[in-house]
């Protein structure tokens, strides 16, 4: 009875499924591809398959990367005595466009969270501790969102840091609480930044 | 300096030529696809292909399908008599929502419009002509959309199949004006065609 037709029902499907899509935007999108040029449709579907591919996390601080290293960690006029700990590497495209940080990340991966079953070994905090022993750190500054679990992990952290002898700050709460990391303007992320406290 | 990576880029570059997705939304997508199961990110990639590789116009009416003909063209439970014509495939798949037609569609592939170029034989009216002189088409409602390129496609061919002595019928204006025939409700869409009147 209905016009269906496999392929794109298979397409709005599987666009849905992506954020902010809902089913009817999910159709207009596949019609939309449907009518782009033959090329430009394989380039969206190529675009997919090698952002997937090619990138991967850093091996040293966990931020996305093509390459071995990423970007930051690859930097030499970057100092490697700060280090911002973040819980997601979409949060350094955050810090990045504030453009006032000049130190290193650490990518947490997470946050600890009995709730949901993630610990200390779930995330990566050894990996922190192994940075802070053979890299020459001296501060670590700790992004991780103001909530609950955001606050817990920090003060985890902080208490497991004391004994390497590093300066152990938190990013200042000029962040709304609540809010997330990664959508905050580049102005209160800066305040953040400057206001940071001893833990 | 920046942490940029080329494949995230690219990819939030090619989501932004979607419709009504901005360049913040595409950067939210494209991490969300390297957060995604690898399996889930190539099955969208795939689907995108596959949709733009099997789907195709049906030889007789222009509607999308992946067969030869049609789902519509080829159910024989279908009345040849009455044909719909549209601009646009996806048309066709809010006519098919109201379930309230039987006949068979005729899809233009656009509106005349000497603004744009686009002149009678531009548009798929000549086949439109010989599927009246082939088929035993009877009545042909041209639910073209209520805007001056639709009434004047509209009118166009009316004149034209005059000569064929079929019954030319217009939809009615139960569709608000500028408004566009995929997105109308179903109700609204069934009142223009009980109310389809004599060109």
């Amino acid at each position: 009875m209905s016009s269906a037709v496999e392929p794109i029902q298979t397409l709005a499907v599987k666009l849905s499924m992506l954020p902010g899509i809902g089913s009817k935007t999910a159709v207009r999108l596949a019609y939309h591809i449907l009518e782009m040029p033959e090329e430009s449709a394989r380039e969206l579907a190529r675009a997919i398959e090698n952002a997937r591919e090619k990138v991967h996390f850093c091996s040293v601080c966990g931020n996305y990367t093509d390459a071995e290293l990423c970007s930051v960690c690859a930097d030499p006029t970057r100092t490697g005595e700060l280090v911002c700990v973040v819980e997601n590497a979409r949060d350094i495209t955050a810090m990045e466009k504030m453009r006032e940080f000049h130190g290193r990340y650490h990518v947490l991966g997470g946050v600890i969270s009995p709730m949901d079953g993630i610990g200390p070994g779930d995330i990566r905090i050894k990996e922190l501790q192994t940075r802070i022993a053979e890299e020459g750190i001296t501060e670590v500054i700790i992004a991780t969102n103001p909530d609950v679990e955001g606050e817990a992990t920090a003060t985890y952290i902080s208490r497991l840091l004391k004994p390497f002898g590093v300066r152990v700050t938190r990013i200042a709460h000029g962040i709304p609480i609540g809010g997330n990391l990664e959508y905050v303007d580049e102005m209160t992320l800066y305040k953040a930044i400057e206001g940071r406290r001893e833990l």
